[in-house]
């Protein structure tokens, strides 16, 4: 694959290191860690991009300890990176140019919930599994759902989504406002708990999705909702791609409030069958789920169900039942497993793409057929919904010329969803893996701003350098 | 009121001024506007800021012409000013240091409509009334409505909202992309059609609420909606304020997605029975919208109305009929003239905060208990399921008593938001009325930050000098 064009990333000399490492070993004892195994765990290992350790990690417990180790570093110009659940796909945790990785897992507290206001502040290390525990009982939850059972603080710097962001918007639409240390140990407050807001710049949007390249979030306030009353889950088949892809247009168009709506290309179908031991029909496949009151709910169902039957779809069952809903849901949760069973020992490297759901069809089904020509292996599942799919492409890496194959495959599936308006990445980030698609898809105008934003904010360039902007 | 601390803005050297106008002249001809009545058309006129005429105006047709009227200012650092329809609240068109005030009113083509992908690509210039009358053939609707008929591109530079925003969201949650020119001409393009990205820094957002100091929006890309199937309209009177906004947390909390829900207090219903010869209960008023199918609509109302009924709400009507719809709205619309017919010759100073809802009724109360111990007049209408309200305070200018009562209410409304975890703006934006208030919100850190991206992005500081950031 493409090596990474951080060659010119320098690292700290190794004095600066080595007394960096000193004054972070006196302020913070057997929480600075420098053994090669957990500074590989701390690596990304997640796809194919070459895992690149820090040289050191800090386990933080609170945000002073952020702010003293980026003092730390920052002093001596060494890079900084946050570390949540380390479940990023495109090498956002990696260290290029070595550095000391925050960990902030143990940063995981709730510290309040205001559930008549639906918002909640919480540290950066919970993970979104931990904190809908701890907020069941109040009746509401957070809904941004990627799949991994990662940070909140890694979902918001990756400008997370998944698969309900279809009706609850991704991690831009849910933070309400962030605390973020900033270069020199200082605390940067971007918002307000109140619910809108029209003062000064949009500071807050500026972080999420910034992938920890400009500060570090120690503390978030998020949006929560009700738990709602009914959740109704089904499946539909349909003959055609294309059929499946119009009844989610229509859906979105008049207005059915779905609340997941995730398509399965036929070759996902096959895998998911063969893994779960299931026997739906190996064709597009549609699983919905509806949230609301009993009636709404229903109504939704009927309403989807009329759509669906206009495009050529099968038999509709819904379900509000809890078992009947996981057994739906566990086939699409295991997907990743199925595709892995495929081909017992290759990779799976999981890539996205987001399109403008009009040309959703006609994106997949040019993928599919790319796939074919190149004989590759890679089943498909979309957010569709909000015109986004996923890719896990099967490569053997010790076989060049499949992962030739599937490099090719990769570029022309984001130039594909690029020359269709839509971005190389819809939920995944940029990290190190996409650097090379951004000037493409918004020019070099965008790419001159973000860097000055960049020098703006962290003109040493100590927050995990090498990540989102291509090196000059 | 306090002068904006404006003064050490530095206008254009005289002959720096003429050679640029000289420029413009030659490039734009008779769409270079320099007569006094013209520039005063374009300074600030609705608060009671004082009006700060721009040197001259251009007359923008197309993107070129905001390019070459940006790059021959720039040249020789004379402020240019984006121009909508002149509707901002808080001095955003105003010319602290003079300048050239781009109008772009003339640049309001819908360029493309996607209505299966429920977005739109959109000149600066057109308002929203355009827009929808534009779009209606087609099903889909833009939903931000802050009531004046503004510009699209004045609108997302204050990151505008207004009364249904608490069920689709403000400027921040409906733009998908924008093109900005910048301060040498080019332009940046700051995402794409796709519905959701991750793909770098948010640029969008970041351009979305700057106020025009950032660059010049030349084009926008925004979402829609689907028209809805049914809309209905309601009416509560509530006993107790704390009642209403009860209603109006539980409303939210359990999920019921109304549209509008817009409280009157008991000064405000008065104002309007008063103007529009009405007989509401003079007591604080909810006034709903529910749109959805005619099912959804009807349960939407069943389930506010048991919620109205648990919190000392009064009879509970609601209506699909369009006559019975607007004749309920039309008293909410012509609110601010109820107000200014209240004290005729008097002016109306309207201004906004934002609390999180649980502390709305202690806000709105607190506030009314202000009115009267100051004695002035300033009925209050809010986006309540937002947490947002609005003052009209009625106010002599030759009155230097009330003026100075005036300037400690609004100082005292302010403070009171921020305190109980609010903003001193929702929607209004900060302009030049409320930088005095941006420190005591975020802290000096955010606003080193907010310094730091001005300077990145507008390093000669030409693109509306004066507003958002204090004066250093």
């Amino acid at each position: 694959m493409d090596t990474i064009a951080s060659s010119n990333l320098k690292r700290p000399e190794p004095q600066a290191l080595a007394s960096t490492l000193e004054a972070l070993a006196a302020r913070f004892g057997n929480r600075l860690i420098t053994s090669q195994a957990v500074r590989d765990q701390h690596a990304h290992t997640t796809t194919w991009l070459t895992p690149e350790p820090p040289d050191a990690v800090v386990m933080a417990q609170e945000t002073a300890d952020v702010q003293d180790a980026v003092r730390i570093c920052a002093k001596n110009r060494v890079p900084v990176i946050a570390f949540g659940t380390g479940t990023s796909l495109e090498g956002q945790v990696n260290a290029p140019a070595g550095g000391v990785c925050i960990d902030l897992r143990d940063m995981n507290n709730v510290l309040e919930v205001h559930a008549d206001d639906l918002d909640c502040v919480i540290q950066p290390g919970i993970t979104r599994k931990a904190l809908n525990e701890y907020l069941r009982d109040q009746g509401v939850f957070f809904p941004i759902d990627p799949g991994a059972d990662a940070s909140l603080g890694g979902m918001a710097s990756t400008r997370a989504s998944g698969t309900n962001a279809v009706r609850y918007g991704t991690m831009r639409d849910n933070v309400l406002a962030l605390k973020v240390v900033r270069a020199d140990g200082e605390i940067i407050t971007t918002g307000t708990r109140a619910k809108k807001s029209s003062a000064g710049y949009d500071l807050t949007h500026l972080f999420v999705g910034a992938e920890g390249t400009l500060g570090i979030i120690s503390e978030l306030t998020i949006k929560l909702r009700g738990i709602p009353e009914t959740i109704a889950a089904a499946a539909c088949s349909f003959s055609t791609l294309r059929g499946a892809c119009q009844a989610t247009i229509l859906a979105i168009q008049t207005g059915i409030p779905v609340a997941r709506i995730e398509l399965l290309n036929a070759a996902q179908v096959r895998a998911c069958n063969a893994y779960s031991k299931l026997t739906l029909p190996e064709t597009p496949l549609l699983l919905l789920e509806f949230h609301g009151s009993e009636n709404e709910v229903a109504e939704q169902s009927r309403n989807f169900s009329e759509i669906a039957n206009e495009c050529g779809g099968g038999e509709f069952s819904w379900t509000t039942r809890p078992e009947d809903r996981n057994r739906l849901w566990q086939a699409r949760h295991d997907g990743y497993w199925a595709v892995k069973a495929l081909r017992p020992g290759a990779g799976v490297v999981a890539t996205d793409v987001c399109v403008p759901i009009s040309r959703l069809a006609d994106c997949v089904i040019e993928t599919e057929a790319d796939l074919n020509r190149l004989n590759l292996q890679s089943p498909i599942v979309g957010h569709v919904g909000d015109g986004n799919f996923h890719c896990s492409l099967l490569c053997d890496v010790d076989d060049r010329d499949e992962m030739a194959r599937g490099e090719e495959f990769m570029h022309r599936l984001v130039e594909r969803a690029q020359a269709m308006g839509g971005t190389c990445t819809g939920e995944h980030g940029i990290g190190q893996g996409k650097q090379k698609y951004l000037k493409a898809e918004l020019g070099s105008e965008a790419i001159d701003a973000m860097r000055a934003l960049k020098r703006a904010l962290d003109p040493e360039n100590i927050f995990n350098p090498g990540k989102i902007l291509p090196a000059i």
